[in-house]
Protein backbone atom coordinates (compact mmCIF):
# COMPACT_ATOMS: atom_id res chain seq x y z
CA UNK A 1 0.00 0.00 0.00
CA UNK A 2 1.51 3.38 -0.55
CA UNK A 3 0.64 5.48 2.35
CA UNK A 4 0.64 8.58 0.25
CA UNK A 5 -2.59 7.11 -1.58
CA UNK A 6 -4.79 7.24 1.96
CA UNK A 7 -6.81 10.47 2.71
CA UNK A 8 -6.11 13.05 5.92
CA UNK A 9 -9.81 11.87 6.32
CA UNK A 10 -8.74 8.23 6.42
CA UNK A 11 -5.99 8.87 8.75
CA UNK A 12 -7.73 10.60 10.69
CA UNK A 13 -9.94 7.59 11.88
CA UNK A 14 -7.40 5.00 11.60
CA UNK A 15 -6.61 5.38 15.32
CA UNK A 16 -10.07 4.65 16.26
CA UNK A 17 -10.11 1.14 14.20
CA UNK A 18 -6.55 0.43 16.03
CA UNK A 19 -8.39 0.96 19.43
CA UNK A 20 -10.81 -1.36 18.00
CA UNK A 21 -8.91 -4.05 16.56
CA UNK A 22 -6.66 -4.02 19.99
CA UNK A 23 -9.99 -4.96 21.43
CA UNK A 24 -10.67 -7.67 19.58
CA UNK A 25 -7.26 -9.36 19.68
CA UNK A 26 -7.84 -8.62 23.45
CA UNK A 27 -11.45 -10.87 22.88
CA UNK A 28 -9.30 -13.69 21.09
CA UNK A 29 -11.35 -12.73 17.63
CA UNK A 30 -8.74 -13.60 14.70
CA UNK A 31 -11.32 -12.73 11.81
CA UNK A 32 -14.68 -10.10 11.72
CA UNK A 33 -16.69 -9.20 8.91
CA UNK A 34 -17.56 -5.27 8.05
CA UNK A 35 -20.94 -5.81 9.15
CA UNK A 36 -19.70 -6.88 12.95
CA UNK A 37 -17.50 -4.14 12.78
CA UNK A 38 -19.84 -1.90 11.92
CA UNK A 39 -22.08 -2.70 14.27
CA UNK A 40 -19.63 -2.24 16.81
CA UNK A 41 -17.91 0.89 15.68
CA UNK A 42 -21.55 2.55 14.87
CA UNK A 43 -20.43 3.25 11.47
CA UNK A 44 -21.83 1.88 8.31
CA UNK A 45 -20.23 -1.05 7.07
CA UNK A 46 -19.85 0.73 3.66
CA UNK A 47 -17.55 3.13 5.20
CA UNK A 48 -15.31 0.42 6.67
CA UNK A 49 -15.28 -1.20 3.97
CA UNK A 50 -13.95 1.98 2.20
CA UNK A 51 -11.77 2.63 4.47
CA UNK A 52 -9.92 -0.55 5.27
CA UNK A 53 -9.92 -1.08 1.30
CA UNK A 54 -6.88 1.63 1.85
CA UNK A 55 -4.66 -1.94 2.72
CA UNK A 56 -5.18 -3.78 -0.45
CA UNK A 57 -8.33 -5.62 0.41
CA UNK A 58 -7.65 -7.80 3.48
CA UNK A 59 -11.18 -8.41 3.61
CA UNK A 60 -12.49 -11.44 1.52
CA UNK A 61 -15.88 -11.69 0.33
CA UNK A 62 -17.69 -14.19 3.24
CA UNK A 63 -14.69 -14.31 5.19
CA UNK A 64 -13.70 -10.73 6.89
CA UNK A 65 -10.91 -9.28 7.60
CA UNK A 66 -7.62 -10.73 9.55
CA UNK A 67 -7.83 -8.46 13.37
CA UNK A 68 -4.40 -9.23 13.48
CA UNK A 69 -2.89 -8.49 10.27
CA UNK A 70 -5.00 -5.38 9.86
CA UNK A 71 -4.08 -3.80 13.25
CA UNK A 72 -0.38 -4.36 12.24
CA UNK A 73 -0.74 -2.74 8.74
CA UNK A 74 -2.82 0.17 10.35
CA UNK A 75 0.24 0.35 13.95
CA UNK A 76 2.92 0.69 10.93
CA UNK A 77 0.80 3.95 9.07
CA UNK A 78 0.64 5.74 12.69
CA UNK A 79 4.18 5.16 13.80
CA UNK A 80 3.50 2.65 16.01
CA UNK A 81 5.79 -0.34 15.20
CA UNK A 82 8.88 0.77 16.73
CA UNK A 83 9.62 2.43 20.21
CA UNK A 84 9.67 6.39 20.82
CA UNK A 85 12.03 7.19 23.85
CA UNK A 86 9.58 10.01 25.76
CA UNK A 87 9.89 12.20 28.75
CA UNK A 88 6.98 13.94 30.63
CA UNK A 89 7.76 17.53 32.13
CA UNK A 90 5.72 18.65 35.08
CA UNK A 91 4.90 15.98 37.65
CA UNK A 92 1.41 17.20 39.00
CA UNK A 93 -1.63 15.63 39.03
CA UNK A 94 -1.90 15.37 34.91
CA UNK A 95 1.86 14.66 34.50
CA UNK A 96 1.71 11.92 37.11
CA UNK A 97 -1.83 10.72 35.36
CA UNK A 98 -0.02 10.26 32.09
CA UNK A 99 3.12 8.41 33.87
CA UNK A 100 0.77 5.79 35.36
CA UNK A 101 -1.29 5.07 32.03
CA UNK A 102 0.50 1.68 31.20
CA UNK A 103 -1.19 1.74 27.85
CA UNK A 104 0.85 4.33 26.21
CA UNK A 105 3.98 1.60 27.29
CA UNK A 106 2.55 -1.00 25.16
CA UNK A 107 2.10 1.01 22.25
CA UNK A 108 6.08 1.64 21.77
CA UNK A 109 5.72 5.01 23.90
CA UNK A 110 8.42 4.38 26.73
CA UNK A 111 8.63 6.63 29.13
CA UNK A 112 12.31 7.26 30.26
CA UNK A 113 12.25 10.37 32.75
CA UNK A 114 9.71 12.55 34.92
CA UNK A 115 10.86 15.95 35.50
CA UNK A 116 9.38 19.02 37.69
CA UNK A 117 10.87 22.20 39.37
CA UNK A 118 9.50 21.41 42.83
CA UNK A 119 12.10 20.28 45.84
CA UNK A 120 9.86 18.74 47.22
CA UNK A 121 8.82 15.95 44.50
CA UNK A 122 12.72 14.94 44.07
CA UNK A 123 13.13 11.63 44.34
CA UNK A 124 9.64 10.66 44.79
CA UNK A 125 8.88 7.34 42.34
CA UNK A 126 6.50 7.21 39.56
CA UNK A 127 6.48 3.95 38.24
CA UNK A 128 9.32 3.20 39.00
CA UNK A 129 10.78 5.98 37.68
CA UNK A 130 12.08 8.81 40.47
CA UNK A 131 11.20 12.46 39.62
CA UNK A 132 14.05 14.24 38.61
CA UNK A 133 14.42 18.32 38.83
CA UNK A 134 14.14 20.28 35.60
CA UNK A 135 17.97 21.41 35.87
CA UNK A 136 18.90 18.23 35.34
CA UNK A 137 17.03 18.22 31.76
CA UNK A 138 19.84 19.54 29.08
CA UNK A 139 22.62 16.65 30.91
CA UNK A 140 19.47 14.23 30.69
CA UNK A 141 18.63 14.83 27.13
CA UNK A 142 22.80 14.54 26.20
CA UNK A 143 22.78 11.36 27.79
CA UNK A 144 19.62 10.00 26.14
CA UNK A 145 18.11 9.82 22.51
CA UNK A 146 14.33 11.02 23.59
CA UNK A 147 12.20 11.69 20.68
CA UNK A 148 9.20 12.89 22.58
CA UNK A 149 8.44 15.44 25.68
CA UNK A 150 5.02 15.69 27.04
CA UNK A 151 4.76 18.90 28.33
CA UNK A 152 1.67 19.16 31.75
CA UNK A 153 3.36 22.97 33.09
CA UNK A 154 1.67 26.24 33.20
CA UNK A 155 1.30 28.03 29.98
CA UNK A 156 4.10 30.87 31.28
CA UNK A 157 6.66 28.13 31.34
CA UNK A 158 5.67 26.23 28.16
CA UNK A 159 7.22 27.89 25.19
CA UNK A 160 10.69 28.31 27.14
CA UNK A 161 10.51 24.80 27.66
CA UNK A 162 9.67 23.97 24.15
CA UNK A 163 12.82 26.11 23.01
CA UNK A 164 14.84 24.47 25.44
CA UNK A 165 13.53 20.76 24.19
CA UNK A 166 14.45 21.65 20.79
CA UNK A 167 17.80 22.64 21.50
CA UNK A 168 18.50 19.70 22.71
CA UNK A 169 17.12 17.59 20.18
CA UNK A 170 13.54 16.33 20.50
CA UNK A 171 11.38 15.91 17.82
CA UNK A 172 7.84 16.23 19.30
CA UNK A 173 6.04 17.34 21.83
CA UNK A 174 2.54 16.55 23.10
CA UNK A 175 1.76 19.54 24.80
CA UNK A 176 -1.02 19.95 27.69
CA UNK A 177 -0.01 23.15 28.12
CA UNK A 178 -2.73 25.80 27.68
CA UNK A 179 -1.01 27.44 24.49
CA UNK A 180 -0.71 26.30 20.73
CA UNK A 181 2.90 25.87 21.52
CA UNK A 182 3.40 24.82 17.26
CA UNK A 183 3.28 28.22 16.55
CA UNK A 184 6.31 29.18 19.16
CA UNK A 185 8.58 26.67 17.46
CA UNK A 186 10.48 24.94 14.22
CA UNK A 187 8.31 23.80 11.55
CA UNK A 188 10.20 20.77 11.92
CA UNK A 189 9.01 20.24 14.94
CA UNK A 190 5.64 17.86 15.52
CA UNK A 191 3.33 19.45 18.37
CA UNK A 192 -0.09 18.02 19.24
CA UNK A 193 -1.97 20.37 21.40
CA UNK A 194 -4.23 18.83 23.90
CA UNK A 195 -7.35 21.81 25.03
CA UNK A 196 -9.17 19.98 27.65
CA UNK A 197 -10.73 23.52 27.93
CA UNK A 198 -12.19 23.18 24.38
CA UNK A 199 -13.46 19.84 24.84
CA UNK A 200 -15.40 20.76 27.42
CA UNK A 201 -16.89 23.88 25.40
CA UNK A 202 -17.84 21.24 22.76
CA UNK A 203 -19.64 19.15 25.36
CA UNK A 204 -21.35 22.46 26.52
CA UNK A 205 -22.05 23.75 23.11
CA UNK A 206 -23.91 20.05 22.40
CA UNK A 207 -25.76 20.37 25.84
CA UNK A 208 -27.18 23.89 25.62
CA UNK A 209 -28.29 23.61 21.75
CA UNK A 210 -29.92 20.57 22.68
CA UNK A 211 -31.70 22.14 25.57
CA UNK A 212 -32.27 25.12 23.47
CA UNK A 213 -33.95 22.56 20.81
CA UNK A 214 -35.79 20.97 23.09
CA UNK A 215 -37.31 23.85 24.69
CA UNK A 216 -38.50 25.18 21.20
CA UNK A 217 -40.67 21.45 21.07
CA UNK B 1 -27.56 36.35 14.16
CA UNK B 2 -29.33 32.59 13.85
CA UNK B 3 -27.39 29.89 15.16
CA UNK B 4 -28.93 27.48 12.66
CA UNK B 5 -26.90 29.45 10.04
CA UNK B 6 -23.33 28.68 11.39
CA UNK B 7 -21.53 25.93 9.90
CA UNK B 8 -20.06 23.12 11.82
CA UNK B 9 -16.55 23.95 10.84
CA UNK B 10 -16.93 27.28 11.89
CA UNK B 11 -18.74 25.77 15.57
CA UNK B 12 -15.46 23.97 15.23
CA UNK B 13 -13.27 26.79 15.23
CA UNK B 14 -15.27 28.84 17.92
CA UNK B 15 -13.88 27.29 21.01
CA UNK B 16 -10.03 28.68 20.35
CA UNK B 17 -11.44 31.95 18.58
CA UNK B 18 -12.95 32.33 22.69
CA UNK B 19 -9.55 31.30 23.74
CA UNK B 20 -7.42 34.17 21.88
CA UNK B 21 -10.35 36.49 22.88
CA UNK B 22 -9.94 35.69 26.65
CA UNK B 23 -6.39 36.29 26.33
CA UNK B 24 -6.77 39.79 24.48
CA UNK B 25 -9.29 40.77 27.41
CA UNK B 26 -6.22 39.26 30.35
CA UNK B 27 -3.98 41.84 28.34
CA UNK B 28 -6.74 44.85 28.43
CA UNK B 29 -7.01 44.67 24.73
CA UNK B 30 -10.17 46.41 23.51
CA UNK B 31 -10.18 46.28 19.79
CA UNK B 32 -8.13 44.07 17.44
CA UNK B 33 -8.15 43.77 13.38
CA UNK B 34 -8.84 40.66 11.62
CA UNK B 35 -4.76 41.27 10.63
CA UNK B 36 -3.93 41.75 14.20
CA UNK B 37 -5.91 38.00 15.07
CA UNK B 38 -4.52 36.14 11.93
CA UNK B 39 -0.79 37.23 13.02
CA UNK B 40 -1.38 36.17 16.53
CA UNK B 41 -3.54 32.93 15.74
CA UNK B 42 -2.13 32.00 12.01
CA UNK B 43 -5.03 31.45 10.70
CA UNK B 44 -5.68 33.84 7.31
CA UNK B 45 -7.36 37.50 7.89
CA UNK B 46 -10.04 36.72 5.33
CA UNK B 47 -10.70 33.60 6.96
CA UNK B 48 -11.24 35.16 10.63
CA UNK B 49 -13.60 37.85 8.53
CA UNK B 50 -15.47 35.29 7.09
CA UNK B 51 -15.86 32.70 10.57
CA UNK B 52 -16.32 35.67 12.74
CA UNK B 53 -18.98 37.13 9.76
CA UNK B 54 -21.56 34.64 11.40
CA UNK B 55 -21.70 37.00 14.50
CA UNK B 56 -23.56 40.06 12.57
CA UNK B 57 -20.37 42.04 11.31
CA UNK B 58 -18.96 43.15 14.47
CA UNK B 59 -15.63 44.38 12.72
CA UNK B 60 -15.71 47.86 11.12
CA UNK B 61 -13.85 48.95 8.29
CA UNK B 62 -10.21 50.17 9.80
CA UNK B 63 -11.71 49.84 13.69
CA UNK B 64 -11.49 46.28 14.45
CA UNK B 65 -13.42 43.80 16.47
CA UNK B 66 -14.73 44.57 20.04
CA UNK B 67 -13.22 41.89 21.70
CA UNK B 68 -15.40 41.84 24.56
CA UNK B 69 -18.54 41.86 22.80
CA UNK B 70 -17.43 39.21 20.38
CA UNK B 71 -16.12 37.06 23.33
CA UNK B 72 -19.32 36.73 24.47
CA UNK B 73 -21.43 36.36 21.65
CA UNK B 74 -19.17 33.38 21.06
CA UNK B 75 -19.63 32.12 24.84
CA UNK B 76 -23.78 32.52 24.45
CA UNK B 77 -22.77 30.04 21.15
CA UNK B 78 -20.71 27.63 23.06
CA UNK B 79 -23.22 27.75 25.53
CA UNK B 80 -21.01 29.46 28.26
CA UNK B 81 -23.18 32.19 29.22
CA UNK B 82 -24.53 30.24 32.17
CA UNK B 83 -23.54 27.91 35.38
CA UNK B 84 -23.22 23.94 34.95
CA UNK B 85 -22.92 21.86 38.08
CA UNK B 86 -20.24 19.28 37.56
CA UNK B 87 -19.15 16.22 39.10
CA UNK B 88 -15.67 13.99 38.57
CA UNK B 89 -16.30 10.32 38.95
CA UNK B 90 -12.60 8.74 39.69
CA UNK B 91 -10.40 10.67 42.16
CA UNK B 92 -6.99 9.24 40.54
CA UNK B 93 -4.39 11.88 39.67
CA UNK B 94 -6.23 12.49 36.51
CA UNK B 95 -9.47 13.15 38.12
CA UNK B 96 -7.91 15.89 40.68
CA UNK B 97 -6.12 17.47 38.42
CA UNK B 98 -9.57 18.07 36.55
CA UNK B 99 -10.23 18.95 39.82
CA UNK B 100 -7.49 21.23 40.02
CA UNK B 101 -8.15 23.68 36.97
CA UNK B 102 -9.77 26.80 38.02
CA UNK B 103 -9.89 27.58 34.63
CA UNK B 104 -13.16 25.27 34.17
CA UNK B 105 -14.95 26.89 37.03
CA UNK B 106 -14.29 30.35 35.49
CA UNK B 107 -15.80 29.35 32.26
CA UNK B 108 -19.01 27.86 34.40
CA UNK B 109 -18.54 24.32 35.10
CA UNK B 110 -18.71 24.48 39.34
CA UNK B 111 -17.44 21.30 40.48
CA UNK B 112 -19.78 20.33 43.29
CA UNK B 113 -18.60 17.12 43.97
CA UNK B 114 -15.80 14.29 43.79
CA UNK B 115 -16.38 10.14 44.06
CA UNK B 116 -14.16 7.15 44.10
CA UNK B 117 -14.57 3.88 45.24
CA UNK B 118 -11.34 3.98 47.23
CA UNK B 119 -11.99 4.44 50.88
CA UNK B 120 -8.33 5.69 51.55
CA UNK B 121 -9.24 8.41 49.52
CA UNK B 122 -12.68 9.18 51.95
CA UNK B 123 -12.80 12.33 53.08
CA UNK B 124 -9.34 13.57 51.55
CA UNK B 125 -9.92 17.48 50.58
CA UNK B 126 -9.49 18.43 46.68
CA UNK B 127 -9.68 22.25 46.09
CA UNK B 128 -12.16 22.40 49.49
CA UNK B 129 -14.17 19.24 48.23
CA UNK B 130 -14.02 15.94 50.59
CA UNK B 131 -13.84 13.45 47.98
CA UNK B 132 -17.26 11.06 49.22
CA UNK B 133 -17.77 7.38 48.34
CA UNK B 134 -19.02 6.35 45.06
CA UNK B 135 -22.35 4.53 47.24
CA UNK B 136 -23.33 8.24 48.33
CA UNK B 137 -23.79 9.00 44.81
CA UNK B 138 -27.64 8.50 43.93
CA UNK B 139 -28.72 10.20 47.06
CA UNK B 140 -26.62 13.04 45.86
CA UNK B 141 -28.03 12.93 42.65
CA UNK B 142 -31.75 13.41 44.19
CA UNK B 143 -30.34 16.01 46.15
CA UNK B 144 -28.43 18.26 44.06
CA UNK B 145 -29.02 18.93 40.33
CA UNK B 146 -25.70 17.80 38.28
CA UNK B 147 -26.29 18.57 34.58
CA UNK B 148 -22.53 17.04 33.79
CA UNK B 149 -20.31 14.01 35.62
CA UNK B 150 -17.14 13.86 33.93
CA UNK B 151 -15.69 10.03 34.17
CA UNK B 152 -12.14 9.56 35.46
CA UNK B 153 -12.49 5.68 35.38
CA UNK B 154 -11.62 2.10 34.31
CA UNK B 155 -13.06 1.17 31.10
CA UNK B 156 -14.45 -1.48 32.82
CA UNK B 157 -16.46 0.75 35.61
CA UNK B 158 -17.52 3.69 33.01
CA UNK B 159 -20.73 1.62 31.10
CA UNK B 160 -22.38 0.63 34.16
CA UNK B 161 -21.68 4.63 36.06
CA UNK B 162 -22.79 6.23 33.04
CA UNK B 163 -25.94 3.81 32.92
CA UNK B 164 -26.21 5.40 37.25
CA UNK B 165 -25.50 8.63 36.35
CA UNK B 166 -28.30 8.57 33.17
CA UNK B 167 -30.94 7.05 35.55
CA UNK B 168 -30.62 9.73 37.93
CA UNK B 169 -30.52 12.75 35.69
CA UNK B 170 -27.21 13.64 34.77
CA UNK B 171 -27.44 14.97 30.60
CA UNK B 172 -23.97 15.34 29.98
CA UNK B 173 -21.07 12.87 30.24
CA UNK B 174 -16.97 14.28 29.71
CA UNK B 175 -15.87 10.63 29.26
CA UNK B 176 -12.18 10.13 29.89
CA UNK B 177 -12.68 5.98 29.68
CA UNK B 178 -10.88 4.27 27.20
CA UNK B 179 -14.19 3.32 25.47
CA UNK B 180 -16.81 4.95 23.23
CA UNK B 181 -19.32 6.03 25.96
CA UNK B 182 -21.81 7.44 23.42
CA UNK B 183 -22.58 4.38 22.01
CA UNK B 184 -24.11 2.62 25.43
CA UNK B 185 -26.47 5.82 26.55
CA UNK B 186 -29.55 7.28 25.03
CA UNK B 187 -28.99 9.75 22.06
CA UNK B 188 -30.63 12.45 23.87
CA UNK B 189 -27.42 12.14 26.19
CA UNK B 190 -24.17 14.00 25.42
CA UNK B 191 -20.78 12.50 25.59
CA UNK B 192 -17.62 14.03 24.92
CA UNK B 193 -15.08 11.92 24.61
CA UNK B 194 -11.31 12.67 25.44
CA UNK B 195 -9.46 9.55 23.89
CA UNK B 196 -5.78 11.08 25.04
CA UNK B 197 -4.17 7.59 23.51
CA UNK B 198 -5.42 8.79 19.92
CA UNK B 199 -4.24 12.00 20.25
CA UNK B 200 -0.73 10.50 20.91
CA UNK B 201 -1.25 8.20 17.69
CA UNK B 202 -2.25 11.42 15.70
CA UNK B 203 1.76 12.93 17.29
CA UNK B 204 3.23 9.50 16.34
CA UNK B 205 2.06 9.09 12.60
CA UNK B 206 3.75 12.84 12.38
CA UNK B 207 6.86 12.08 13.78
CA UNK B 208 7.06 8.95 11.56
CA UNK B 209 5.98 10.53 8.56
CA UNK B 210 8.02 13.19 8.78
CA UNK B 211 11.07 11.06 8.91
CA UNK B 212 10.30 8.79 6.29
CA UNK B 213 9.61 11.96 4.25
CA UNK B 214 13.35 12.97 5.92
CA UNK B 215 14.75 9.92 4.60
CA UNK B 216 13.74 9.99 1.33
CA UNK B 217 15.34 13.42 0.67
Amino acid sequence: MDEKDISRAVIQRLPRYYRYLGELIDDNVERISSSDLSSRMKVTASQIRQDLNNFGGFGQQGYGYNVRYLHSEIAKILGLDRTYHMIIIGAGNLGQALANYTRFEKQGFQLMGIFDVNPLLKGVSVRGLEIRMVDELPDFLKEHKIEIATLTLPKTKAVEMAELLVANGVKAIWNFAHTDLNLFVPDDVIVENVHLSESLMRLSYNLSRYEKEHKQD
